[in-house]
């Protein structure tokens, strides 16, 4: 199936959800044009439908192949990286002092949509890449930064994350590896690392691993963890490569999806000679980590608004040609299946899910870029704490909308769904590493529910509510977006009850912890009818206004209406789960959790 | 991964559910004690545990291979079913006076579930079968019946159903094989089919292939269909094997899932000398293939409930085993995952999900049984009209259960479930099959509202409906089950509700059509949600009568309760929805579905 960047859909976000004009604007981004975004957002998009594209099933077919400590990737794969590298497309968030170009995060954003919508295997190559950037540039020191960034940033070598060992996945704090301090500064790290994405390839002419590891006499936990630089060739002080560094890709995993990546078992120090560079202070690893691992998340968010897109515009395209039976009470012709009312249904759900998750997203990002570019602290300050509390969000939100998305999309392709070749299969099995890695989905809504409610008492959902409710009493009483109106407000309403049952139940942690994941979606889902709900307002402005593209305007109101009639229902009945507390949930012993 | 049949569900589903009891003493169900009963459910568990389980994974990384016509299924599947023929399961519900044992329908489906579990895949050949065996019992000639049904009963032979064509696929009608009666009686078959499972195999010594085709001059649509039996080997009069009939497997497809089941492109008669035989008269093809289907849909709504089970068990394994984190607000002690409220939220809503798809799949079952059995005409009448109605039901709820827990078995998992090693992963790629076939979970919805409301002016929804009404006022106000009844009451409320829409708008098909898929799973959910319940109040009272299993018996109320607080507020809520309208989905072009 081919692919086509959504690029109108994509300005409309970046205009009216990440209010791009006035990003454009702030300290840092004076040289962006509303034409220069325009033409990125062109350009990436016809990049990811030309080279990377067309990848994705030979990737998925192929895959990775591992031998002997070395990983191929399939044919096409390597020139098409050289191209990505040789146009620019991976610096474009990175700091201008090592080569970046210093753009909004949310812009890179949208390009990096249309990457992954094209190959989402390939896409995680970059994307560990830029969390390695984001890890380096804000703790390294500026020796490492002279050393790798030029390099990284360009994307001549790619970065891996090392976090996970086999008995520390989501507790990060439980890993063994070691960091065992050189008379010249160095460290030598000893330990063997699980799931690390393209920890080893072809594609690039150096590796840099960033690995987690405990130095002796560290405190157990997360406070005795630190981050290395691990190349895998190292550094010559004139920049060239100099000797292998002791460290192995030791197997790949057989996986479900994202067959193009390299899932690897690295193993540092076999040979007691794994060279490492310590990024910032012995112990402050995690800091660094929860830098990364915060826009990581907004990434695998992505991942998710990626493979939705991508699924259903399989899925409209197949319904608008096959044909097969007649309307229901109709003639007995048999239409093309996008005529059916049950077809439409779940294209429109597609439509309107993945819509909500790219709002979301984008909102998110562009939440970060002021964080850090606003004017003024207090506003800066704000944006940071929206960006943390939207994160959880993104990052769970949209994950379980790509696969939710993708397996309808199997639906409307039918029996031909379930065959390899059409690619629909390929989406959902893809798709399903997202909910899971980067911290799971219920790890994200105890990291909503314990760290991001309580954040400065409180102030940042209050602000969002608040916003929420001024935006929906301000709708108009009659039009065309005057519909949305009550179930927006019947939505804030009940969030806002479900965050005052959790806050109230505070000191009841199974309370919290047990509410967790159905609050997430609840809260998440009236955020993304809110987000469309703007862009139906906007929409419906502009319609008035008389401009073009009228088709598109008024798709916008129509889905921001099926958004809120017919998906926000099921979210927002939510709110009697999430306060019935855990008593249910710890009534069975273990034994009787089977009945056999 | 180990499966371990959950007898003790099934007997107590059977007893409480299906009235395994009084089903006993119908006429024609003699023989059946309550220990028979027993004895057939513990052997039909043991026989999936040991022969057929062990053959899951091998059966989906090796898969059938096809070689120039012939398919090979991977090993140790061959002896299997011969074990599997030998021990007399497949023979369970076929009539005695071919060979079989004349059992409930009820009573092999919980047999049917348990080898569904071990083997998705494998139990494709016998389902097939199953439903061969009806058709021809149903409408062939007692000669055809003679010469085919005592080796296919046993399962020496082993049978197919040949619908769908490239362009006949959920459109039966417009299907185009072709059948031309010769001077013999006979007819040449000629035409390609598609998605045949089990088309090809080498498992028993015949195939028996069931095909509707068209006779010359046959009416247009589904009124020209004619059904023919088509073996792959030609039986002499005296019932041994003759020649081979000219019919071929051109090729087998590429699947997301259930590898060892070859899905098979079958062409009849490419030398013009396909000889089929005509089962009933011409043109009455469809009746025969709806008695037979109508049994498929509940049989494939039973392998949901199958796969759901298996998935939960594996979870419920692994999260008894995988230490990880502390809990929220307790001691920093890493403990079993199982321990986690939000892990505990992930398997109370498997466990609570797929015994409500169970309860409604042998609840159905158990009416068709009556439909047949029961003592008078009246009886048997509403036995039927319930069956009927329940038929689309459990074929969307089962299937959508079936691929919804699989996947929350993976999230449960974590990392290690993307690894097909671990066996999680392909639970759901071989579930997403089961909402396609058979019916698309769509094509029901709308069964279910044309053609299974109306029935009889409405009087089976009427009856259900006022069976779950009247169970609900008899809930006592307090003790153990009473937080059953405001739920269910409003549940109830709302399904009525929704269902006089549906019928006060049986003139606007768009609506009807376009409300068919959430009304469907409102229904559904409703239906689950009183089978839980109706188990609760038997079990609070073997509780009370102080009867052993205390565990299992506790376990089903907290179960129905956790069905009805957490799970069946979501499906409530699709009123809303199921009551909007078909505007909506009619309001975009077909151009305006993609933006790009």
């Amino acid at each position: 199936m081919t692919y086509q960047a959504p690029i109108r859909e994509q300005k409309f976000v970046l205009e009216t959800i990440a209010d791009i004009d006035e990003l454009s604007n702030l300290p840092g981004f004076g040289d962006l044009s509303a034409d220069l975004v325009s033409v990125i957002v062109d350009e990436a998009g016809k990049f990811a439908e030309d080279v990377w594209a067309p990848l994705n099933r030979v990737g998925d077919e192929q895959g990775a192949q591992w031998n002997d400590g070395t990983v191929t990737l399939p044919p096409g794969f390597k020139e098409a990286y050289g191209r990505y590298v040789e146009a620019g497309w991976g610096s474009l968030s990175a700091g201008t002092e090592y080569g970046g170009q210093g753009l909004p995060f949310v812009l890179s954003l949208a390009v990096q949509e249309s990457l992954t919508s094209a190959n989402l295997a390939f896409s995680l190559c970059p994307m560990l890449t830029l969390g390695a950037i984001e890890a380096i540039e804000a703790h390294a020191s500026e020796e490492l930064k002279q050393t790798y960034l030029p390099k990284v940033v360009n994307g001549a070598w790619a970065a891996t994350m090392n976090l996970t060992e086999p008995q520390a996945g989501s507790d990060v704090g439980a890993l063994k590896t070691k960091a065992e301090p050189q008379p010249d500064g160095t460290y030598r790290i000893k330990g063997q690392k699980i799931f690390i994405t393209f920890g080893e390839h072809d594609l690039s002419e150096n590796i840099v691993h960033l690995v987690l590891a405990r130095t002796p006499g560290a405190p157990a936990g997360t406070k005795g963890i630190s981050l290395f630089i691990v190349p895998k060739f190292l550094v010559n002080p004139d920049g060239t490569l100099g000797a292998r560094n002791d460290l192995r890709c030791v197997s790949i995993e057989h996986k479900l999806g994202i067959h193009a990546s390299p899932t690897c078992v690295m193993s540092y120090g076999d040979n007691d000679g794994c060279v490492g560079y310590l990024v910032g202070e012995e112990n402050t690893g995690m800091r660094a980590m929860f830098t990364m691992m915060n826009h990581a998340r907004i990434n695998v968010g992505l991942q998710g608004v990626a493979i939705a897109e991508r699924a259903y515009q399989g899925a409209v395209a197949y319904a608008k040609e096959r044909v097969q039976s007649a309307r229901l009470g109709a003639a007995r012709t048999p239409v093309r299946i996008i005529e059916h009312a049950d077809v439409r249904r779940m294209l429109l759900t597609m439509k309107a899910r993945t819509e909500a998750v790219r709002a979301l997203t984008y909102c998110n990002a562009a939440a970060v870029d002021r964080g850090i570019h606003a004017a003024d602290e207090e506003t800066r300050k704000a944006a940071r704490g929206l960006a943390d509390l939207l994160t959880p969000l993104t990052k769970s939100y949209a994950t379980d909308t790509g696969v939710e998305v993708a397996s309808l999309a199997i639906q409307v392709f039918g029996g031909m769904g379930f065959i390899e070749e059409t690619g629909a299969a390929q989406h959902l099995r893809d798709a399903r590493i997202t909910p899971i890695y980067e911290g799971t989905n219920g790890i994200q809504a105890l990291d909503l529910v314990g760290r991001k409610l309580p954040m400065d008492g409180g102030a940042h959902w209050q602000k969002l509510f608040t916003d929420i409710r001024s935006f929906t009493d301000t709708l108009p009483g009659d039009g065309a977006v005057a519909t949305l109106k009550a179930p927006l407000a019947e939505a804030v309403s009940s969030l806002e009850e479900a965050t005052h049952w959790l806050v109230n139940h505070a000191n009841q942690p199974d309370d919290v912890a047990g509410s967790a994941t159905p609050y997430q979606r609840l809260f998440a889902s009236v955020v993304g009818a809110y987000l469309l709900a703007r862009q139906a307002v906007e929409a419906d402005r502009r319609l008035g206004a008389g401009e073009a593209e009228a088709d598109f305007l008024n798709a916008k109101v129509i889905t921001a209406r099926f958004y809120a009639e017919q998906i926000l229902p099921q979210d927002v009945a939510l709110l009697g789960p999430v306060t019935r507390g855990a008593d249910l949930l710890y009534a069975l012993s273990e034994d009787q959790f089977l009945a056999a």
